[in-house]
Formats: structure tokens, sequence, C-alpha cells
């Protein structure tokens, strides 16, 4: 196994430069002082054709090629040659004129994006957009002709997702979740939680928070940043960031618990296996699975807020009853806004996207008709007006970096979390008992065992398959809604 | 000039690389998580050695030639051709077996020094030392066999010093020292400043201390280590890091000036000619001029302190006499330890190595004889008994990661910062008042605008030359000292 020998000696040093890359990049959103901005440009962009140069060096496909006549391979060597085989066959069929094209266009794109949704106008940024769109398109085409655009784009992020079978369950989910919308819609709103905690004191909490729920603290940081976020560097290095706001403690825990999620699937992957291709995370979507049961399932619960109002009393010295602190994390208020959306509400903000994107990449919209049918669709999906394009159309960061195809990984993780929530509810009787009492180990095991240890050896369909069986994710995220937030706000299905 | 355009953009792209190995180790040395030392190892190596590639490129060495036969070259060109080519032909002439068996050395030297100094035994690292010294005089030979070993190792730090031109400096610089030692022997100490302070408000404390002296804290950072350094990441970040102890507050704002110093250095190089080969620092020994310059001759003033003693009310709360400060900032101790020595017994310390390794390069002594050697020039330059091995011989890291020939450069800065004091004062005539005043942009600007920004157009003793004219630095140190230290203690010469 000498290919195999090679090739996993030198994916590990590619991922050396990756992971310096990412203490960069960490050290460019919290602490780098602001006239290094330049310079650390320079250095990411230096890091990354490099690494992309390591990647798609002709060696690899070499190494591959040999690998892949072999008849003794390993389950970890065969999850390494196929992922591995996956990305280099992207990377090799877009021409390296196209891939330059595609950064410049991001670059431009993000630029006039800044520019216009402070402006409010889409038209200032739709010509960047058709570039993109186009652009896109033409990579789609190059990767795989065969099959539809998105499809190829799906690929990227979550193997195995295909247009059709997303559009199956989030039609589904669309209707059962307005089914829900609808039942609210009268009744009294949850009463907001707006007292005032001492934002220091929110950080230091925050990290209490995170230790709690097994976050290893000798193996990250937890530092403030204006966009909370979770980065890997490498082996016993996997950092997040927070943010805290006066009068939003709910908000700043929401997104502590969330990227602690997303942190212990990070720190529990098979870091032993570095430069074998299966030590990372199998998909977005069962990345954000992590983080959405841990936010959601976990952390929106009532035994949870039982635990954690003594503890808020003792660090603030502010008493506070958990059950207040329930129905404020649990308020339904259809808006426009995805990243500040409930539970309830968040995956249409997906399924906007993920139909608009589609049918641009599918040619089925233009851009210049976006505007107007994001505006109907978050009338009809939301119920909401949208007063212009900045909190509109606008408001994401996706399409202008030319990230199409990510969108539907953010629902993939509510499904996937809702049934991992009901699995966990069946192996762990005592779950909630534990949770009330402070004892996440042993979900934090369970997930563990079941996913973070996998990392990428098998696809994320299967790994969930093996874990929770064949289940109806779509069924279990609404039976998870109308459990909570039917019985709070008083209503039946 | 396409070869000039070639290997300005090539050194650039290597300079970005260097910038994040930058990042990578500045954050080892804060905020990095302990479990990640191992990655971040490979880290660090898998970069330098990309960086060590890029700059041993042949093309590097062609382009090189090819200015070399040009005439018309600019004085950035001239000087920039004239650094590349001394470190490529450092670089080219020592063999990549030998570099792998110094670095082997280097590492195993460091951790067997690390344990020997522990023990206190000199014995249990006097193999690996062995094996440093055989193979730096190996490396020196080389480098250029033509001439003395420890002239080629003092190249590498301080271009133009040689062992002779040295050895008569500090043979002047030791007795003058000595006598001063000897007139202050039989007077009462100076008093000691061991008031308590707060450590997390020393951090603030320092922090305004820095900037006001002209650190740019939109280009750089104060944090928090184990052993104060400056590191700078590229243009427009140059980061510095401080310690504090309760009870030595003079010992971190000493240490935060003497960081600031080399800062305000960094900060001032020209940036702009980033990749020419002339936007680094001129020397070692030029850039611990600007450390001591600020920390001593500036630092320890009592102008300084009747500015300071204030801002030290103001900040801590707690009143203080300035000219306690004074006093306590240079009181006169001869001792074991070079890092704790005070600015008159400094350079002896730094003499007694310079003596020893130098004899060790040229084979006049053997490792065995070090200790007993280290131990005698204690007595004999600083009258201290050394007790054993780890305060003593074992004391210092440089040897064990095989820098032999950089111990000079720390009294050639303080050489240089004397002439550059007696300079200042005469181009400034209201420079006390103006440190009394807190008014430092004079300073920062002529060292800035007669140094910094010439960055290694020219060698140091050039820039020194330029702009203090002939002086004899002994004398000027020397004059310093007696001027300051003879005063506070009631002595004359």
């Amino acid at each position: 196994m000498e290919a195999w020998d090679a090739l996993v000696a030198h994916n590990r040093e590619t991922a050396a430069l990756a992971g310096a890359s990412a203490v960069v990049q960490w050290d460019q959103q919290t602490y780098m002082p602001s006239r290094a901005s330049a310079s650390r440009g320079e250095q990411i962009a230096a890091l990354s054709k490099l690494v992309h140069a390591r990647n798609t060096d002709p060696r690899v496909a070499d190494w591959l090629a040999e690998l892949s006549t072999s008849s003794d391979l390993t389950p970890v060597q065969v999850g390494g040659v196929r992922n591995m085989t996956r990305s280099l066959e992207r990377a090799r069929r877009v021409s390296p004129q196209l891939v330059g094209a595609l950064a410049r266009a991001q670059s431009e794109g993000f630029g006039a994006w800044v520019a216009a949704k402070e402006a409010k106008n889409f038209e200032a940024f739709a010509p960047k957009l058709q570039t993109l769109v186009a652009l896109t398109r033409e990579k789609a085409a190059a990767i795989d002709g065969d099959r539809s655009p998105y499809d190829v784009l799906l690929d990227e992020f979550d193997p195995g997702a295909t247009t059709v079978s997303l559009r199956s369950m989030f039609d589904r989910l669309s209707a059962g979740l307005r089914e829900l919308l609808e039942a609210t819609r009268g009744v009294e709103p949850l009463q907001a939680h707006t007292e005032a905690y001492d934002t220091d004191r929110q950080l230091t909490f925050f990290r209490q928070v995170a230790g709690c729920l097994g976050y290893d603290m000798e193996a990250g940081r937890v530092d403030l940043a204006a966009h909370p976020f979770t980065i890997s560097m490498g082996a016993g290095d996997t950092r997040i960031t927070v943010r805290c706001a006066e009068h939003d403690l709910l908000s700043g825990l929401g997104g502590t618990i969330h990227e602690t999620g997303h942190a212990l699937y990070e720190q529990g992957l098979p870091w032993d296996l570095a430069g074998t291709g299966v030590e990372t995370a199998a998909s977005m979507g069962l990345h954000e699975s992590q983080s959405r049961l841990w936010e959601n399932f976990i952390g929106r619960s009532l035994p949870f807020f039982r635990w954690l109002a003594p503890r808020i009393e003792a660090h603030f010295g502010q008493s506070v009853d958990p059950e207040a602190l329930y129905r404020g994390a649990n308020r339904i208020v259809p808006g426009l806004t995805r990243v500040e959306a409930d539970e309830v509400t968040y995956n249409l903000h997906v399924i906007v996207r993920f139909e608009l994107e589609a049918a641009l990449m599918e040619g089925r919209l233009s851009v210049a008709e976006l505007p107007v049918a994001w505006n109907d669709r978050y009338r009809e999906l939301l119920g909401v007006e949208v007063p212009d394009d900045g909190v509109g159309v606008l408001q994401d960061v996706h399409w202008p970096s030319g990230m199409f195809g990510y969108f539907p990984s953010y629902t993939i993780g509510n499904l996937y979390a809702a049934s991992l929530g009901c699995a966990l509810e069946e192996s762990l009787p005592s779950l909630w008992a534990d949770v009330a009492g402070g004892r996440f180990t042993g979900i934090r095991e369970w997930l563990r065992a079941g996913l973070h240890r996998h990392g990428h050896v098998r696809d994320a369909p299967d790994l969930m398959h093996d874990l929770v069986g064949e289940r109806d994710h779509v069924a279990d995220l609404l039976t998870h809604l109308w459990g909570r937030h039917g019985v709070l706000h008083g209503v039946t299905r």
C-alpha cells in the first residue's frame, strides 16, 4: 500500500497548511488589528492557492487510480478513496479559467452586494448576480452535464441529496409548518425575555455553558466575534465564537449552544485518521443537525431551562423563572430575516431560498424576476410584506459568495435533528431527567459513538440510517414542533 | 527589469506565507488550547519547509545573477540584491544533510536542555551541546572556510560585526562597567518598588503606555504571554506580548516599553517595499537598540517617571512618588540571571556569553570545560558565585536552540542606544521636557526618519553613522551609566 501511505502523508501536510489557514482566518475574525486586512488577504490567498495546488497535484490522481483497482481496501480506505475521488473529479472538471472567473465574480459580487444591501437597491447587484448564476451553471455543466445543475451543486455540501427528493420533503414540511403557523396566528404571543445582563459576564457564562455541554476547553476556546462560527484548526483545536447583547441573553445563549453542537461534532471526529479523507464531517446537513439538536431540541426545552435558571441566578445575581425563559425562547414571530427566525418559521425562510435558487439554476427564473418572486413567496409562506430588498432578497451572503446549493443543508440539519431527537429519547430513557440535572455526557457520547467517530467513512444518509433506522424526518420535525409549540400556544392539530 | 519584478512578486508571496506562520506562532504563545500543540507543530513545520523552499528556489539565484550584472539599479535594488544574495549564499552553501542534522540536534538539544536545566545537571546536556557545537562549526566552515567561524555566525545577526572589533569594544566596556560597579559596591543599595498592583489593571495600563509612546494600536495588539516578545505578521500587524507580576510593576512596565521599542521599529519599516529585500530591520543589534533606547534611556529616566506617576495614580488609585519609581527602576544588583539584570550589569552577562561561545567556536574551549569557565567569569566580572548549572551555564535557550553568535546583538543594541540617546539629546533640545510632558512623538519621528523608514537599504553600521556621525559607542554608554547611576549612588569617576 505504498500509494495509500504516500497519499495520506501528502494529505497530512495539506491539512497542516489548511489548518494554518484556519488559524489565520479565525484571527481575522477575532483579534486582528484593523490595518492588517490587506496583508491578511494576501496570506489567505497564498495559502488557498497552495492547498488547492496540493489537492489537485497530478500524483493524487495517480495514487487514487492505483488504489481504485485494489480489491483489499479497508472500510476507511474505501471511504477515503471515494471522498477524495469525488473532490478531485469536481476540481479537475472545472477549468482553471472558470475557477478564476468564478473567484473574480465572487469577489466583485461580494463588494457589489455590500453596497447594494446598504442602498437597498437590488438593481445595482443584479448584473453581478447574473454573472454568478451563469458561471455557476457553467460549472455545474462542466462537472456533470447529464444531471440537473442544481443536483450537481447539492453534491458539494450534502452528497446524495437531490432536487426531487428535497422538493418532496420540503413541500410536505412547508404545508405542515403553515398549518402550525395558521393554528397559532390568533393566539396571544409568548412574552419575550428582555432582562438586561452584563455583557462581559455573558461571555464567561457562555463559556461555562459550553463546558457543561461537554465542549473540551483544552481543545478549544470561546471568543467574541461579530458573527458566531465554529472552526477547526487541526487535532485538539476547535474554536467557537459567540456574541452578547445586553437585552437578549437568549440569543447569545442560543448561538453558543448552536456553535457548541458544531464543535462537539468536530471534537468527536476521528482525528487519528488525519489524511485518510474520512476524518471530516460527512456533510453540511449532518453538521447542522448537530448544532440544531443541541440548540433547539435540548437548548430550548423546559428541562434545560430548569437546569439553567439557578445557574443564571448564581452567575448574574438576578433571579429568573425557568418557565419565562422557556416561553421567551419559543416565541413564534414570522419575520423577514432568516438568521433571527424562530424554530417554527426558520425552515420556511430556507424553503424560499431553495425554491428560488433551484429555479435560477434550472433556468426557470431570471435574475430580474428574483425580487418579485422573493417577495411573493414571503407573503405566501410567512405572511409578511418585504418593505425593501435590503431586508429581502439581499439579506444573505450566500449568493454573492457564489454558494448556490448550500441553503438546503440548514433544513436537512433540522430534519435530521428531529429524527435524532426521537431516537435519542428512545435510546436514553433518562434523557430529560439528565438534562434537568445538567448531565449532558450521555447525549454527547451517544452522538459521538453513533455519528462523530465515523467521520466521513460513509455518507450522511447512511450514517443517519444506521443510527435512527428508517424514519420520516418531516413527520419527526412536525411532531416535535406541534408537541412543543402547540402546547405552549394551546393549539392542537 | 523583468527579473526584478518576478523576484519581488515571488518574495511577496513568500512573505505572505511567512506572515501566516507568524500568526500561527503568535497564537501558539497566546491563545492556543493546550491539546493543539502537536498539530500546531505540524503547521509550523509545513510552513517553514515551504518558506525555505521558496527562498532557495533556483529561480531566485537566476534572478539575482541577472540583476547583479545590471548597472542601473536603484538604491533599493542594490540593497535588496545584496541582502538576498547574502541570505541565499548562506543557505546554499549548507548542505540539506547538514540542515537536517542541525534541525535534529536543535530539537534534541532543546529537549535535553529543558530536562538538564530542571535537574541542574550540565552533564546530561553536554553530549547534545557537543553535537550542536560541532555541527555549527561545520556550518560556519561550509559558509566561509577562510574566515573565523565566529565571524561567519555573527554575520547572520549583525552583518559587519567581527570578533576582533567586538572584543575590543567589549573589553573596554567590561573594564568601565566594573569600575562603576566597584565604585557603587559599598554604597547603600536603592530601594526596590514592591507595591502591589492588580494584574488585570496592569495589562490595561501597559496598553495605555504603549499607545502613549506612539505604538499604533490599529496596527497591533498587546496580549499576555509567558515570555514578552514582538512579532510582525505583515503590513499593519505588529503585535507585542507582556507579562504582569503583582509586586513588580516596574518589571512588566520595562518589558512593555522594551517590546514597544521593537514594535515602533517594525511599524516604521518601509512595508510598501515588501518583497524588495530591504523592507526588514537592518540587524538584530539595531533592533535591540530601539528597544533599549525606549526601555532604558527614556523609560528609566526621572522625567519619564514624573510623567508616569500621576497616570499610575489615576489608573490604579494608588499614590506613588516618581523619585521612588526612578530609584526602584535603577537599582544595581549584580546577579546570576541575564534576563533579570539591571542596566549596569546586563552587558557583563552578555560579555561572558560572547567570550565563551567565541572560544567554543574557535576551538579554544571544550564543552566539558564550559561550566567551570562560566562560573569563573561570573566570579571575576560580576562578583557572584554560581550555586548550580541550572541558574548558571544552562540558563539561556540560545545554545540549545543552536543560536551561536546572537548574544553580542544584545550589547551592540545597548551601545547603539547610548549613541542614539546622545544624538537625540542634541537633535531634540526639548527632549526631557517632552518626556516629562508625555510628548513622545518627536522621539518616534526622529527614529523613524533616521532609521526605521530606511529598512535594510544599508547595513546597520552605515545607518547609525549617517544618523549619529562618528561616535564612540562605549564611551557614550559609560557616560550615560555614570551620569545616571553615579549620581543616584553618590559616586563619581
